[in-house]
Protein backbone atom coordinates (compact mmCIF):
# COMPACT_ATOMS: atom_id res chain seq x y z
CA UNK A 1 0.00 0.00 0.00
CA UNK A 2 3.17 1.98 0.73
CA UNK A 3 3.67 2.28 -2.96
CA UNK A 4 0.31 4.01 -3.88
CA UNK A 5 1.55 7.38 -2.44
CA UNK A 6 4.90 7.24 -4.42
CA UNK A 7 3.20 7.11 -7.61
CA UNK A 8 4.09 9.48 -10.21
CA UNK A 9 1.14 11.02 -12.25
CA UNK A 10 1.22 10.03 -15.58
CA UNK A 11 3.68 6.91 -14.95
CA UNK A 12 3.08 3.51 -15.54
CA UNK A 13 1.35 2.67 -11.89
CA UNK A 14 -1.04 5.89 -12.24
CA UNK A 15 -2.38 4.19 -15.71
CA UNK A 16 -3.22 1.10 -14.09
CA UNK A 17 -4.84 2.77 -11.06
CA UNK A 18 -6.89 4.97 -13.10
CA UNK A 19 -7.97 2.02 -14.95
CA UNK A 20 -8.60 -0.46 -12.22
CA UNK A 21 -10.76 2.70 -10.47
CA UNK A 22 -12.85 3.15 -14.42
CA UNK A 23 -13.56 -0.65 -14.47
CA UNK A 24 -14.98 -0.52 -10.92
CA UNK A 25 -16.78 2.38 -11.93
CA UNK A 26 -18.35 0.91 -14.79
CA UNK A 27 -18.78 -2.12 -13.80
CA UNK A 28 -20.38 -0.40 -10.19
CA UNK A 29 -23.31 0.61 -12.34
CA UNK A 30 -23.60 -2.63 -14.06
CA UNK A 31 -23.32 -5.28 -11.88
CA UNK A 32 -25.19 -5.93 -8.37
CA UNK A 33 -22.53 -5.39 -5.85
CA UNK A 34 -22.14 -8.60 -3.97
CA UNK A 35 -21.75 -10.21 -7.12
CA UNK A 36 -18.23 -7.80 -7.80
CA UNK A 37 -15.56 -9.78 -8.19
CA UNK A 38 -11.80 -9.03 -8.53
CA UNK A 39 -11.18 -11.28 -11.86
CA UNK A 40 -14.10 -9.02 -13.40
CA UNK A 41 -12.72 -5.63 -12.37
CA UNK A 42 -8.93 -7.01 -13.41
CA UNK A 43 -10.47 -8.12 -16.59
CA UNK A 44 -12.54 -4.39 -17.33
CA UNK A 45 -9.41 -2.78 -16.70
CA UNK A 46 -6.75 -4.97 -18.76
CA UNK A 47 -5.00 -5.84 -15.86
CA UNK A 48 -4.12 -9.51 -13.73
CA UNK A 49 -5.88 -10.04 -11.21
CA UNK A 50 -2.59 -10.54 -8.88
CA UNK A 51 -2.16 -6.63 -10.24
CA UNK A 52 -5.14 -5.66 -8.38
CA UNK A 53 -4.26 -8.15 -5.38
CA UNK A 54 -0.70 -7.08 -5.17
CA UNK A 55 -1.73 -3.52 -4.85
CA UNK A 56 -5.10 -3.79 -3.29
CA UNK A 57 -5.32 -6.52 -1.32
CA UNK A 58 -8.62 -7.68 -1.58
CA UNK A 59 -12.08 -6.31 -3.41
CA UNK A 60 -12.94 -4.66 -0.23
CA UNK A 61 -9.64 -2.27 0.09
CA UNK A 62 -10.07 -1.48 -3.27
CA UNK A 63 -13.63 -0.22 -3.12
CA UNK A 64 -12.31 1.97 -0.34
CA UNK A 65 -9.94 3.78 -2.20
CA UNK A 66 -12.03 4.25 -5.17
CA UNK A 67 -14.82 5.60 -2.51
CA UNK A 68 -12.22 7.47 -1.09
CA UNK A 69 -11.03 9.14 -4.29
CA UNK A 70 -14.31 9.87 -5.46
CA UNK A 71 -14.82 11.81 -2.30
CA UNK A 72 -11.82 13.65 -2.77
CA UNK A 73 -13.31 17.64 -3.40
CA UNK A 74 -13.68 18.67 -7.36
CA UNK A 75 -15.01 21.70 -6.61
CA UNK A 76 -13.58 24.40 -5.28
CA UNK A 77 -15.03 25.53 -1.58
CA UNK A 78 -17.47 28.46 -1.97
CA UNK A 79 -16.77 32.17 -1.17
CA UNK A 80 -20.23 33.26 0.53
CA UNK A 81 -19.02 36.34 2.47
CA UNK A 82 -19.23 34.96 6.07
CA UNK A 83 -17.57 31.78 8.26
CA UNK A 84 -21.19 30.94 8.76
CA UNK A 85 -22.60 31.30 5.34
CA UNK A 86 -19.33 29.41 3.93
CA UNK A 87 -19.88 26.74 6.44
CA UNK A 88 -23.09 26.39 5.93
CA UNK A 89 -22.69 25.92 1.79
CA UNK A 90 -19.78 23.54 2.67
CA UNK A 91 -21.66 21.29 4.99
CA UNK A 92 -24.71 21.15 2.95
CA UNK A 93 -23.09 20.05 -0.16
CA UNK A 94 -21.91 17.16 1.81
CA UNK A 95 -25.06 15.98 3.12
CA UNK A 96 -26.87 16.33 -0.04
CA UNK A 97 -24.19 14.43 -1.74
CA UNK A 98 -23.73 11.79 1.36
CA UNK A 99 -27.05 10.80 1.18
CA UNK A 100 -27.45 10.13 -1.58
CA UNK A 101 -27.87 6.22 -2.66
CA UNK A 102 -24.17 6.19 -4.37
CA UNK A 103 -22.97 8.61 -1.51
CA UNK A 104 -24.40 6.35 1.21
CA UNK A 105 -22.12 3.55 -0.74
CA UNK A 106 -19.23 5.75 -0.74
CA UNK A 107 -19.13 6.26 2.93
CA UNK A 108 -20.36 2.30 4.00
CA UNK A 109 -17.10 1.57 1.36
CA UNK A 110 -14.76 3.88 3.13
CA UNK A 111 -15.80 3.53 6.56
CA UNK A 112 -15.89 -0.22 5.82
CA UNK A 113 -12.08 -0.63 5.42
CA UNK A 114 -10.26 -2.48 7.34
CA UNK A 115 -7.22 0.50 7.64
CA UNK A 116 -7.75 3.97 8.56
CA UNK A 117 -5.57 5.13 5.32
CA UNK A 118 -8.38 5.97 3.09
CA UNK A 119 -9.93 7.89 5.98
CA UNK A 120 -7.07 9.84 6.95
CA UNK A 121 -7.09 11.21 2.99
CA UNK A 122 -11.09 12.04 3.19
CA UNK A 123 -10.25 13.83 6.97
CA UNK A 124 -7.24 15.61 4.94
CA UNK A 125 -9.03 16.97 2.21
CA UNK A 126 -12.08 17.98 4.78
CA UNK A 127 -9.39 19.77 6.85
CA UNK A 128 -8.07 21.59 4.27
CA UNK A 129 -11.36 23.03 2.91
CA UNK A 130 -11.74 23.78 6.51
CA UNK A 131 -8.34 26.07 6.57
CA UNK A 132 -9.53 27.66 3.56
CA UNK A 133 -12.86 28.91 5.54
CA UNK A 134 -11.37 29.84 8.35
CA UNK A 135 -8.23 31.81 6.70
CA UNK A 136 -11.30 33.47 4.01
CA UNK A 137 -12.56 34.34 7.57
CA UNK A 138 -9.82 35.67 8.84
CA UNK A 139 -8.90 37.90 6.15
CA UNK A 140 -12.23 39.33 6.13
CA UNK A 141 -11.91 40.20 9.87
CA UNK A 142 -13.89 37.85 11.76
CA UNK A 143 -13.30 36.90 15.01
CA UNK A 144 -13.46 34.63 17.56
CA UNK A 145 -12.28 31.91 14.85
CA UNK A 146 -13.61 28.09 16.14
CA UNK A 147 -10.32 25.67 15.38
CA UNK A 148 -10.50 22.71 12.33
CA UNK A 149 -10.80 20.51 15.18
CA UNK A 150 -13.59 22.31 16.56
CA UNK A 151 -15.50 22.52 13.32
CA UNK A 152 -14.86 18.54 12.44
CA UNK A 153 -15.92 17.58 16.01
CA UNK A 154 -19.05 20.26 16.07
CA UNK A 155 -20.50 19.89 12.59
CA UNK A 156 -18.67 17.31 10.56
CA UNK A 157 -19.14 14.70 13.12
CA UNK A 158 -22.87 14.46 14.01
CA UNK A 159 -23.37 14.98 10.08
CA UNK A 160 -21.24 12.06 9.40
CA UNK A 161 -22.98 9.84 12.39
CA UNK A 162 -26.26 10.60 11.59
CA UNK A 163 -25.33 10.00 7.38
CA UNK A 164 -24.66 6.17 8.60
CA UNK A 165 -26.97 5.79 11.51
CA UNK A 166 -29.86 7.34 10.83
CA UNK A 167 -30.04 9.89 7.36
CA UNK A 168 -33.95 10.08 7.48
CA UNK A 169 -33.57 12.48 10.49
CA UNK A 170 -30.66 14.97 8.82
CA UNK A 171 -32.14 18.50 7.48
CA UNK A 172 -30.85 21.78 7.20
CA UNK A 173 -32.18 22.64 10.62
CA UNK A 174 -29.70 20.16 11.93
CA UNK A 175 -26.80 21.58 10.07
CA UNK A 176 -28.23 25.40 11.44
CA UNK A 177 -28.12 23.96 14.53
CA UNK A 178 -24.56 22.78 14.95
CA UNK A 179 -22.95 25.37 13.14
CA UNK A 180 -24.47 27.91 15.34
CA UNK A 181 -23.58 25.89 18.00
CA UNK A 182 -20.01 25.65 17.19
CA UNK A 183 -19.62 29.10 16.53
CA UNK A 184 -21.23 30.32 19.84
CA UNK B 1 -33.87 -10.13 6.05
CA UNK B 2 -37.24 -8.96 7.33
CA UNK B 3 -37.42 -12.91 8.96
CA UNK B 4 -34.86 -11.64 11.40
CA UNK B 5 -36.68 -9.81 13.76
CA UNK B 6 -39.12 -12.52 13.83
CA UNK B 7 -36.93 -14.92 15.15
CA UNK B 8 -38.16 -17.27 17.45
CA UNK B 9 -35.92 -17.54 20.93
CA UNK B 10 -34.84 -21.05 21.04
CA UNK B 11 -36.27 -22.02 17.88
CA UNK B 12 -34.38 -23.63 14.79
CA UNK B 13 -34.09 -19.99 13.05
CA UNK B 14 -32.47 -18.54 16.17
CA UNK B 15 -30.18 -22.22 16.43
CA UNK B 16 -28.84 -21.47 13.17
CA UNK B 17 -28.57 -17.70 13.85
CA UNK B 18 -26.58 -18.72 16.72
CA UNK B 19 -24.41 -21.62 15.14
CA UNK B 20 -23.52 -19.16 12.27
CA UNK B 21 -21.89 -15.87 14.50
CA UNK B 22 -20.27 -18.36 16.77
CA UNK B 23 -18.73 -20.08 13.49
CA UNK B 24 -17.45 -16.12 12.19
CA UNK B 25 -16.81 -15.30 15.69
CA UNK B 26 -13.85 -18.58 16.21
CA UNK B 27 -12.89 -17.99 12.35
CA UNK B 28 -12.15 -14.94 13.05
CA UNK B 29 -9.60 -15.95 15.90
CA UNK B 30 -8.16 -18.29 12.75
CA UNK B 31 -8.26 -17.06 9.41
CA UNK B 32 -7.16 -13.03 8.06
CA UNK B 33 -10.04 -11.36 7.22
CA UNK B 34 -9.30 -11.50 3.96
CA UNK B 35 -9.21 -15.11 3.30
CA UNK B 36 -12.79 -15.98 5.23
CA UNK B 37 -15.49 -16.82 3.00
CA UNK B 38 -19.06 -18.14 3.21
CA UNK B 39 -18.30 -22.04 2.93
CA UNK B 40 -15.94 -22.05 5.75
CA UNK B 41 -18.40 -20.32 7.68
CA UNK B 42 -20.92 -22.44 6.71
CA UNK B 43 -18.93 -25.72 7.02
CA UNK B 44 -17.68 -24.69 10.81
CA UNK B 45 -21.33 -23.88 11.69
CA UNK B 46 -22.99 -27.45 10.13
CA UNK B 47 -25.29 -25.47 7.86
CA UNK B 48 -25.25 -25.11 4.00
CA UNK B 49 -23.57 -22.15 2.70
CA UNK B 50 -27.35 -21.48 0.89
CA UNK B 51 -28.65 -21.44 4.44
CA UNK B 52 -26.19 -18.15 4.67
CA UNK B 53 -27.11 -16.96 1.39
CA UNK B 54 -30.60 -16.83 1.84
CA UNK B 55 -30.60 -15.69 5.20
CA UNK B 56 -27.81 -13.15 5.14
CA UNK B 57 -27.10 -11.96 1.41
CA UNK B 58 -23.20 -12.35 1.32
CA UNK B 59 -20.73 -12.70 3.37
CA UNK B 60 -20.56 -8.57 4.48
CA UNK B 61 -23.85 -8.10 5.48
CA UNK B 62 -23.46 -11.68 7.84
CA UNK B 63 -20.15 -9.74 8.99
CA UNK B 64 -22.36 -6.40 10.08
CA UNK B 65 -24.80 -8.77 11.55
CA UNK B 66 -22.24 -10.15 13.69
CA UNK B 67 -20.61 -7.39 14.52
CA UNK B 68 -23.83 -5.47 15.34
CA UNK B 69 -24.93 -8.84 17.70
CA UNK B 70 -21.15 -7.92 19.46
CA UNK B 71 -21.59 -4.25 19.73
CA UNK B 72 -25.03 -4.74 22.12
CA UNK B 73 -24.21 -3.93 25.77
CA UNK B 74 -23.11 -6.71 27.64
CA UNK B 75 -22.94 -4.74 30.89
CA UNK B 76 -25.99 -2.23 32.64
CA UNK B 77 -25.03 1.21 32.39
CA UNK B 78 -22.57 2.06 35.45
CA UNK B 79 -24.60 4.32 38.12
CA UNK B 80 -21.85 6.78 39.39
CA UNK B 81 -24.19 9.20 40.73
CA UNK B 82 -24.16 12.54 38.82
CA UNK B 83 -25.40 12.77 35.28
CA UNK B 84 -21.69 14.09 33.92
CA UNK B 85 -20.21 11.22 35.78
CA UNK B 86 -22.37 8.76 34.20
CA UNK B 87 -22.17 9.94 30.26
CA UNK B 88 -18.50 9.88 31.19
CA UNK B 89 -18.26 6.14 32.49
CA UNK B 90 -20.67 5.42 29.55
CA UNK B 91 -18.31 7.24 26.39
CA UNK B 92 -15.07 5.89 28.11
CA UNK B 93 -16.07 2.63 28.11
CA UNK B 94 -16.88 2.52 24.41
CA UNK B 95 -14.01 4.38 23.27
CA UNK B 96 -11.24 2.13 25.00
CA UNK B 97 -13.85 -0.84 23.53
CA UNK B 98 -13.91 0.52 20.06
CA UNK B 99 -10.36 1.38 20.01
CA UNK B 100 -9.32 -1.55 20.45
CA UNK B 101 -8.08 -4.25 17.48
CA UNK B 102 -12.04 -6.18 17.71
CA UNK B 103 -13.48 -2.58 18.03
CA UNK B 104 -12.07 -1.17 15.29
CA UNK B 105 -12.90 -4.03 13.02
CA UNK B 106 -16.56 -4.20 14.33
CA UNK B 107 -17.25 -0.67 13.58
CA UNK B 108 -15.89 -1.16 10.44
CA UNK B 109 -18.06 -3.97 9.83
CA UNK B 110 -21.19 -2.20 10.74
CA UNK B 111 -19.88 1.14 9.42
CA UNK B 112 -19.48 -0.67 6.11
CA UNK B 113 -22.55 -2.62 5.59
CA UNK B 114 -24.94 -1.89 2.64
CA UNK B 115 -28.07 -1.35 4.59
CA UNK B 116 -28.42 0.91 7.89
CA UNK B 117 -29.90 -2.26 9.35
CA UNK B 118 -27.44 -2.96 11.48
CA UNK B 119 -26.32 0.39 12.35
CA UNK B 120 -29.78 0.95 13.20
CA UNK B 121 -29.77 -1.23 16.18
CA UNK B 122 -26.60 0.09 17.53
CA UNK B 123 -28.41 3.46 17.26
CA UNK B 124 -31.57 1.80 19.28
CA UNK B 125 -29.39 0.48 21.79
CA UNK B 126 -27.44 3.63 22.61
CA UNK B 127 -30.64 5.61 22.96
CA UNK B 128 -32.21 2.68 25.63
CA UNK B 129 -28.74 3.26 27.36
CA UNK B 130 -28.77 7.00 27.48
CA UNK B 131 -32.51 7.24 28.10
CA UNK B 132 -31.97 4.90 31.32
CA UNK B 133 -28.74 7.53 32.14
CA UNK B 134 -31.63 10.64 31.41
CA UNK B 135 -34.05 9.48 33.96
CA UNK B 136 -31.75 8.43 36.80
CA UNK B 137 -30.36 11.99 36.35
CA UNK B 138 -34.50 13.03 36.34
CA UNK B 139 -35.16 10.95 39.62
CA UNK B 140 -31.99 12.40 41.32
CA UNK B 141 -33.46 16.22 40.26
CA UNK B 142 -30.56 17.16 38.35
CA UNK B 143 -31.76 20.27 35.60
CA UNK B 144 -32.40 21.06 32.99
CA UNK B 145 -31.36 17.62 31.09
CA UNK B 146 -30.60 17.01 27.98
CA UNK B 147 -31.90 15.30 25.09
CA UNK B 148 -30.96 11.82 23.94
CA UNK B 149 -30.38 13.55 20.36
CA UNK B 150 -28.04 16.45 21.87
CA UNK B 151 -26.29 13.81 23.69
CA UNK B 152 -25.97 11.34 20.20
CA UNK B 153 -25.04 14.64 18.30
CA UNK B 154 -22.69 16.29 21.04
CA UNK B 155 -20.58 13.06 22.60
CA UNK B 156 -21.34 9.90 20.84
CA UNK B 157 -21.36 11.50 17.02
CA UNK B 158 -17.42 13.00 17.68
CA UNK B 159 -16.38 9.65 19.35
CA UNK B 160 -17.33 8.13 16.44
CA UNK B 161 -16.50 10.20 14.10
CA UNK B 162 -12.59 10.06 15.56
CA UNK B 163 -12.88 6.53 16.25
CA UNK B 164 -13.15 6.15 12.39
CA UNK B 165 -11.29 8.83 11.13
CA UNK B 166 -8.40 9.81 13.65
CA UNK B 167 -9.01 7.37 16.69
CA UNK B 168 -5.13 8.06 17.82
CA UNK B 169 -6.27 11.33 18.73
CA UNK B 170 -8.70 10.68 21.70
CA UNK B 171 -8.68 11.23 24.87
CA UNK B 172 -10.24 11.76 27.58
CA UNK B 173 -9.86 14.70 27.89
CA UNK B 174 -11.71 14.72 24.42
CA UNK B 175 -15.12 13.20 26.22
CA UNK B 176 -14.69 15.48 29.27
CA UNK B 177 -15.09 18.62 27.16
CA UNK B 178 -17.79 17.47 24.70
CA UNK B 179 -19.81 16.18 27.76
CA UNK B 180 -19.37 19.38 29.40
CA UNK B 181 -20.32 21.91 25.86
CA UNK B 182 -23.37 19.14 25.86
CA UNK B 183 -24.40 19.97 29.74
CA UNK B 184 -23.96 23.15 29.40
Amino acid sequence: MGEKSAVRPGGRSARVQRAVHEAVQALDEEVPRDKLTVPQVAERAGVTPSTIYRRWGNLKELLADVAAERLQPDAPVADTGSLESDLMAWAGVYMEEMRSTPGQQMLADTLGSASTEQRQRCLQAQQDQLRLILSRAEARGETPLPTVEALLDGIMAPLTYRLSYAPQTLSKACLERWVAATLR
